[in-house]
């Protein structure tokens, strides 16, 4: 069995649970390298202590399953077959008396619940979630280059939305032109909508792209993400258009500043509070403390938001392997808004910077 | 309080349940004219049988929602405060002894129905899930009118992929110019992955777009949807490039005298069964019954995919005011897929087709 079964059984013998039944299309991805999502239909995946696992799944989808590499006992059901009875066989095949069974408390519904819960009349139910999110945080030298690749796409897409910046030109048409190149270049998926706003809509941390158009001494901000193979890049770039004003540029390099500090201090055994910490110190050391609201970055891979999380309260220490997000930022209502975001990689000795589009302000004339 | 409001309060009395909890970000804004997504937060919509309803929300979506027009209690909450608290605090106020909670089994996850059992221990759950699948069928004239929108929206992403289509061109280059100029116009939702197939790949009735390119006597088939004001579109059309052979014409005016052919029946009391079997025996009289491998159509709304299903099995009668889809196809592998689809308003006399596209072959020279 591959590694990341094998710490799911191990992870069951030390919680006396015979058996772990995956059900989101990530985690059921992460573990069997099959990655579906039939909707109302039923995915999902069986690991137990000793047990070889089965992964069952619409039989129209065997053939995609088995091509994705799952090499165990597969399980395909037509519309008139009842699967969860054909789940309840294969776990009872395997282990005749079950007391307690992992599954995505998050993730799973109610109905199924329900089904699962007359199927294995008097279980205990315990959450697998925790788990799942601790193995997946450290990546794999197979995930760290399918990583590599999706940031690389999001440098490209950065390029060309600076490239389309002119007058009068309106946030949603620079958003289109960057993803009809990356469709252009096979890109089907993006990790999140698309980003770019420009003037008073980037001095909001949640702003929406929309007919707003560029105009000189406007920063315009980028914020994108590609998908590769399952995996998600995240990049946030803020360029000028023309001549911005002394303010703006001091928010801008604050902001560079902070990231550049936060990026300096990752290795292994650093916590997540002290890069965050590291990051606002400076930005509050520059008066602009308030104007900086969320953590300083998250985990991402196969979720685009994922453990780690950087904030200051989180005590974590970083191991190498990890993958995230340092994206400080700055949003003065009215004044400005920027902020700088990279995809990072622990390394055994420190880090390596993973999205590669220039960070000193460009202006655009 | 709201014609909707109210339909649930009477369906709560004849199940003797006190009160509805809605999570399903369609459902409360279905039901509150409010859409917000806060993922891992809580949303939620709570009905009684004669209290006033009230709606919760993380707190800083609370102006959101007031303009979204919900004039009821509506309860903010901040990070640090337990949202089950304040559901069950809101809860209690209004009615003394709950024994029967209606909630939504098939999206409401594990983990939360644990906070809500704790709460309200001994409590019976059942599911307002069909209810609310019925209520939502028979769509208003506010949402017919946004509806129609979305449908002219689609007309038009149809009209420039055709104008897309020249020699060598990828399936995906044209969806990224479709989506192109649909940004431009200020749409920044489609209802599902835009299709554009051609040759094979058109002949699979889920294939996906990817590099392939268009050449000479190619069929290309376009599926697509645009999302208005909350509500979906959805259309199909299927074009010539160049001269297709005969078998290609035979499949193509099949396909489209069994569309015509369905629609031509909508009327009030038909049942859905009648119209999948009248477009099912056209196809299988012309000898291409095994190429029709799917349902004939879906109920649209806030959803892509609603009631009523347009399946041979559903005898459900029509009745003014559903909005479906009517989408019959033919996939010959390597030879031709084809599939027309139009949305269908029924009218107190018969129908409407909102989605207005020619569907006469058209020849791309």
């Amino acid at each position: 069995m591959t590694n990341k079964l094998n710490e799911i059984s191990k992870w069951l013998k030390e919680n006396d649970s015979e058996v772990c039944f995956i059900t989101s299309p990530e985690n059921v991805f992460y573990l069997s390298g099959f990655y579906s999502d039939p909707h109302e239909r039923v995915l999902g995946l069986a690991i137990f202590q000793d047990a070889e696992p089965f992964l069952i799944c619409p039989g129209m989808e065997t053939n995609d399953a088995r091509n994705a590499g799952w090499q165990y006992e597969l399980i395909g059901y037509s519309d008139i077959e009842h699967p969860w009875e054909l789940v309840h066989n294969a776990i009872v095949k395997r282990v005749k008396s079950i007391s307690k069974i992992a599954i995505e408390k998050e993730h799973m519904n109610v109905e199924r619940y329900e089904a699962l819960t007359n199927l294995f009349p008097g279980s205990i139910f315990l959450s697998a979630e925790e788990k799942l999110r601790k193995l997946r945080m450290i990546k794999s030298k197979d995930e760290i280059a399918t990583l590599r690749q999706a940031c690389e796409l999001a440098d490209f897409a950065i390029q060309i939305g600076v490239e389309e910046i002119s007058e009068g030109k309106s946030e949603l048409a620079i958003l289109a032109a960057i993803e009809y190149a990356l469709k252009k270049k096979g890109v089907s998926q993006m990790s999140f909508s698309t980003m770019v706003l420009t003037g008073a809509n980037a001095a909001s941390p949640h702003g929406t792209p929309g007919p707003t158009t560029i105009k000189k001494g406007d920063l315009v901000l980028f914020d994108l993400g590609v998908i590769v193979d399952g995996y998600c890049s995240d990049i946030t770039r803020t360029v000028a258009y023309g001549d911005i004003s002394d303010q703006q540029y001091e928010i801008y390099n604050t902001v560079l500043k902070a990231q550049l500090a936060a990026v300096s201090m990752v290795k292994p055994g650093v916590t997540c509070s002290e890069i965050d910490l590291k990051a606002r110190r400076t930005i509050t050391d520059a008066g602009y403390g308030p104007y900086f609201p969320h953590r300083l970055g998250h985990g991402l891979g196969i979720s685009i938001h994922e453990y780690p999380s950087i904030t200051e309260k989180n005590s974590l220490p970083l191991e190498e392997g990890m993958v995230f997000t340092i994206e400080p930022g700055i949003y003065v209502p009215n004044v400005a808004g920027v902020r700088i975001e990279d995809d990072i990689l622990v390394t055994s000795t420190g880090c390596e910077t993973l999205t590669k589009f220039p960070k000193e302000l460009q202006i655009i004339k």
